[in-house]
């Protein structure tokens, strides 16, 4: 461990891998099997994500959310074509472009919305603006995030209703699931509900930062639309061949439940540090926590104290003051949870 | 292990990944560490590949060997470019056209030569050629690799010449090295015999094919051209968030020569069986054995009987008969080659 | 004259050309010539062009703005770069996503701005803007568009303190120059003065709004930035065999100060229109009218009274109220302009 | 002008313009009209080629032929596909990768073939490889050249051959037609016999080389294969704001078979030229004369003096000897074929 794990909040995705994962890996990639997903793991995946999300997919597993995000974006979205998504979506801010450069120049339309979520009428309001005919882009796609970049999570009517409102249209929507687990595990609801359910057409379904060490997979609800799909991961360089180590990975987390267990600690670990802060007097949160993130408001001598007893987050900008993004993984312990919130209390 | 190892001669990439693989990964994925390349394990990256070449380098880890060669070549051919390489490179055959989708439809110009190698005469030839203006595209890069597809190993000499003929006219020399391993355990050289000090500019430096479970690197041997390569990276969905598991794979492979013990049993294998073929009648080597890449000319009844004992290859077209490819890996038992050779003789 | 032109103010390119501009593309389609620009009229132009900017200059002619934009934005802005530009810029909504296409996927950031001018201030704050490293676009160009698409005209030091807030950090200045020629007309200045003087590194220098058939030019003013530009065109399908009727274009406009009259005749219609609307009741104008733009402010029963009447426009979305676009062009006549003016008075 | 047209024949594109076609198209640029492509004039467009063809249509007129070739394969073909075509077509050697730029990095496929055709049996052949999966790119489309690039016709029964080869296995037929009116005008059948008639869907309609000054269109025969074309060619910047200009060339040209008489009169003068060769000894044609190309075999000193005549034409490669390609356009005199006639025989 390089770093002191109980101190380090930059994210979830500085975080290790547990056990059952790495043992998953460990067992796949032993002898032979066939390359670049001919595998048997990788060929259990499809039934398994099936009956998971009691639907028929089409599954193409890759190993980052960037690529998940672009890839799937690109397939149903031409050069001609717009997404709508968050000003604050992660296609949108932290993907360095890379959904436009899979999908030939197609633009992203970046819209506001309370807590990282699109609002369905937010939706309606930009696909009712008028277009100038082959001079202006065309909207082709929503992509929303479960949870969002500012740890909100989607309830599935509000997804019915943007389905409603882009749907009618012959808009896909896409779901940015890097946190679908910490998502569900807050909603206690099944898979189905917040995915096809609600009208999600294609689902990037993220473990990364859920405790897998490289594990993401563009989820097809209609396998009709995945067609092809595999020559483009191809030609995007997304196509491992040794592909069960990536599948593995997917089938230890959704085993038993483990996905959803390791969620729920992440986000349990977050409501427990949020109740601490806001009987902290001169400490806010910025945002309503609902999944693994917390984003505080404190006085930047406060964040001075913080940073010299050793503790790692980043910055978050806004116009409510000096603000702190802090993010809870599968393996924060509750001492570090408390350990944190008496180093706020400390630090006020 | 899925299928019977001892039989599975289909690739190099059918095989699995030894314990030391395994437990650098498993090291080097626990607590915190930062993401995206931030970390402790990629951060010694650099400096070791350094040592390893004896030369500075940049080095940005990936995780397939397409997304290496893709974005290697992208990073120094702009569209109107073109790349000469081999007929069977890989780059040429196996990519479903990642190199032109990454290189904005830069072109690929196919140059025949024996055993899978390009001549300095051939690459000569072509550079001689009369280009009609904007009208034609431009050679940019010139490809190589080593081992090639037919199972060939560059003597340092030979690269030698073809970067003499292609550096003064301003092209970039890339190498392939899926399979540098094995090339080196061939010539027993260093590395930096067949790559810089042959005139190598950028490496693809796989290691996923001699028992890594996903790691590859494009190595600038000058580390001015590989400005800005981490957003090309980026954008293209190669940087991973828990990078460290890939760099951790480089680690153990380099460590006190497993990579080169590893690439060369490999090849002892592919020796021993081609020296069982050899004295058997009715069955030929149609390229020579250099690393560990055999392509068996034999009747179709033989290889009837071979697929009916269970064993694994792929076809090879070419004009003088029936052919299979043989790959043997790191992890290619003795009894198993043995064993093929025993099967042969009764084949035929 | 399929529509009566005194009641199309629709657009200046709804206009057709004036006699000396078809003289002289018949006079260069005489006989034989070079073929893709290498012919005599073309010849000619870089320096006919050097003599007008009074600087060395590389020219490279084309038939559209948004191929002029699109190919000079990508030639200097990489996939991962992002351009800056004002929210109602060409390029941002009239061009299909153009810019992103030609540019990899790059990204425009569409900047606020009164009178589609962005202040100096405004790029600053952008270029501010903390950035995530490989996670974030890099901006490399700002483009302003002179005279904008809301009739205004940067002034000289306007467009200097543009560039000294973008050169230090390296960023390219590009003018979108589709009706530079109004904005000459209006600021009686030398070419010079608005481009290289004022830090412009690249202009789409356009005729076709003013009277050209289809005549537009990427001039870059430091002739080695347009290295292998000619690459670029070609492949984009925008190098014209029979070139010569493009350049003839521009010697026509150029020839005895042609085209700043036509642009000031333009210009001085605008101007008669909107000193008889200003004294209308009812009547408003939603910006100053300094080129040949005017954007009228009017109830809908009038909008409707000037449509019975055969007037053709279009609508202007704002939220001041109902409003109309109306663009003058070198052949609207005095006479028409009245009639305008007197129709407005009628309407309201 | 400019050169002496007696002595040109580099090609038939260094030829002007005849009066017909300029007289179109001052005539169609005259006064008010709708912008990009929504004019009086491109408004008849569309029935009028329906007409030509005797088919529905759709039709979008561009500039270069490099445009409609590069905009038409690509909307047919995705990143992952291929097009087969001949070594020698102009896709392949003469658009600087602009088919590869537009089709996202698609593989051109070049095929070896008598005087530029390809034949069926080829075509078949090399659809019956075996590809690997994902790992290979999928043919999608193939390309003819009509008349072929080395002045040869394709006869109608062998496109239907062509067809018959490609079309069950859900290939597009494409034509490159920059010299169809040239194939018309030696076949003597209707321009529906050798496109839809004998299978082909799109058709690159190209006039420039016949005496237009821009002129192309891309022509759908099934106008459902064109949806979304417009963003495409949008996007691609070659939607022309006056683009009147374009369709009335088509509109001269194609009025009272204008089109057809200037390519039968190149094609004669191709003839005229190639029957006073024949009779002449020590120069032979490398290829049959067939439409208004020849290519001439003689003596390097015999080269010489047609140059120190003054003499322009253009060096062909092959490996017959020394050579040289000869282009008769609309506008080539019977004096000029006599004259250079006669040059031969002094220069041999």
């Amino acid at each position: 461990m390089t770093n002191s794990r109980a101190l380090d909040f930059r994210s979830d995705n500085v975080a290790g891998v547990p056990p059952e994962v790495l043992s998953a890996i460990a067992a796949a990639v032993q002898g032979s099997d066939s390359a670049y997903g001919a595998d048997e793991t990788t060929g259990r995946l499809e039934a398994r994500l099936a009956e998971l999300f009691a639907h028929d997919v089409a599954v193409f597993p890759v190993a980052t959310g960037t690529a998940a995000n672009a890839l799937a974006l690109a397939h149903v979205v031409p050069g001609w074509g717009a997404i709508l998504c968050h000003r604050e979506a992660h296609i949108a801010t932290d993907e360095c472009g890379a959904p436009e450069f899979f999908a030939s120049g197609a633009k992203l339309i970046a819209l506001d919305g309370e807590h990282g979520k699109l609002s369905a009428d937010t939706v309606a309001d930009e696909l009712a603006r008028e277009l100038r005919g082959v001079h202006h882009v065309q909207p082709k796609a929503v992509s929303i995030s479960q949870s969002t970049e500012t740890g909100a999570v989607y309830l599935p009517e509000e997804i019915v209703e943007i389905a409603a409102a882009c749907k009618p249209k012959g808009l896909t929507l896409h779901m940015d699931g890097a946190r679908l687990a910490n998502a569900l595990a807050a909603l206690g609801c099944s898979p189905a509900e917040i995915t096809w359910k609600a009208g999600v057409d294609i689902l990037s379904f993220g473990l990364t930062k859920n405790g897998a060490m490289a594990a993401e997979a563009v989820v097809f609800f209609d396998p009709a639309q995945g067609q092809d799909f595999g020559f483009r991961r191809k030609r995007g360089g997304h196509l491992f061949s040794k592909m069960r180590f990536v599948s593995a990975q997917f089938e230890a987390q959704l085993k038993d439940g483990l996905w959803l267990r390791l969620a729920g600690h992440a986000n349990a670990m977050a409501t427990r540090i949020a109740a601490g802060i806001r009987a902290l007097p001169g400490i806010g949160l910025l945002y309503p926590v609902e999944a693994n993130e917390l984003f505080v408001l404190l006085p930047e001598s406060a964040i001075a104290k913080l940073e010299q007893g050793g503790y790692r987050f980043y910055r978050w900008e806004n116009d409510r003051g000096p603000c702190i993004r802090l993010v809870t993984a599968f393996d924060t312990t509750a001492e570090a949870a408390d350990g944190l919130v008496r180093s706020f209390a400390e630090a006020v």
